[in-house]
């Protein structure tokens, strides 16, 4: 039986998101609470996560407020953790991976490139202004793992919950030229990904994905354009008076 | 019904050998097929791993020599991937996690510890000559999630899998003194390893894990030390040149 679960997350932040996704696909009944990223209550990293990070999870235990978590529920921290302990959590009841080891070997690996591609290229862009042009080369690396329609391995999964708010947080970013990458860099990828034909596959993976209501319940764009915003058209500012 | 499995690895390298302990593990019959790093066949990449990478599977088709990988195999490649993977082949006959979703997570966020605590630190010191000394704070991170006794989640899992290989390389290289480090730092980590009550429980689990058939066969210490001592003591001096 699955027992209670409260996730500790926050809009703005895509780890977080996630899981998020996850549990909206896996139709779970679940508490979200909202971390205030710039101010942590005491009580979240001794009580919930001593790496003071969302997303975290307190599973099981009386049913408590968010507030003050119980010693007796499990703490479950780091998002693709989540991931998969979301999956297995409804594997009976709504399976978020395959049940063949294969196609849940593509999807781990899927998961995998995300990370070892996609964020790094994105966020050292967005976040200390280096050149976002190879982010198109790793969404090409992504495009490339997708089959040749639907989602990551056919049916929708949490390799598809892993990219997901990493894409939509680069298309936000780009589209309104929000980042610490030079002005007008981002714009001019938007367009290349909204109409070159090279990118076709991911325009319509991208459709596919947003369009669900996991997603669209999780997204909070006039966040993260604000926070974007405030954040990194700053740091933009201060990289070019250092040039 | 599990099909053919090729695995190709190489004696040096420790993601390499997280694939053969869980494979040793699992009792699922596989061919060991040895690939030399240094100077990789042909046919390696295009036909079995793009990244050129080991450790790599060939899961599946007809029954060939590994140097002829068929088209009709799956190819399969990324040291964790692997791990979930051969855990879900065997999943039925030899469970390498255990079934509880919570002691999943708990196996899964310690492979997480291991690659982003441990792995980085210690091989900054091997291999750039970095400090050592944090390998020790990251040691205790790890032991600190350990159980009072026995293994990461009590019985055997593939996050033990996932840290041994590591674990051994540095206690080889301390041992040795052997890494770019500064000469004789090695060897007073491995006093301190060996003797501090501090280090206890890292020194039973160690022993529980480097005692196990799954290990001592798939572990090559005379390579390793060969292999390390030609590479990185050749970079110690260079970067003592370069003082």
């Amino acid at each position: 039986m699955v027992e209670l679960i409260t996730l500790y997350t926050a809009k703005i932040c895509p780890y977080a998101q996630r899981a998020e996704i996850a549990l909206e696909e896996s139709g779970l009944p679940y508490k979200r609470y909202e971390i205030d990223l710039s101010n942590k209550p005491e009580w979240y990293a001794p009580k919930v996560n001593p790496a003071s990070k969302v997303p975290a999870i307190a599973y099981g235990g009386p049913d408590v407020a968010p507030e003050t978590p119980s010693p007796e529920s499990a703490k479950i921290a780091e998002s693709l953790v989540l991931l998969e302990f979301i999956a297995d959590l409804s594997a009976s009841t709504k399976p978020l991976l395959p049940a063949d080891p294969v196609a849940r070997a593509k999807a781990r690996f899927f998961i995998e490139a995300v990370l070892s591609k996609f964020t790094g290229a994105f966020y050292g862009a967005l976040t200390r202004g280096e050149d976002p042009a190879p982010v198109l080369d790793t969404i090409d690396i992504l495009q490339g793992l997708l089959p040749e329609e639907g989602y990551v391995v056919g049916e929708w999964s949490i390799a598809d919950a892993a990219v997901t708010p990493f894409l939509a947080r680069a298309l936000i970013s780009f589209k309104h030229d929000i980042g610490a990458y030079d002005e007008g860099a981002g714009k001019k990828l938007y367009d290349v990904l909204q109409t070159d034909a090279k990118y076709a596959r991911f325009r319509k993976y991208y459709a596919d994905v947003s369009s669900r209501p996991s997603f669209k319940d999780t997204w909070h764009e006039d966040v993260v354009i604000d926070v974007f915003s405030k954040r990194f058209n700053e740091l933009r500012i201060q990289r070019l008076a250092q040039k």
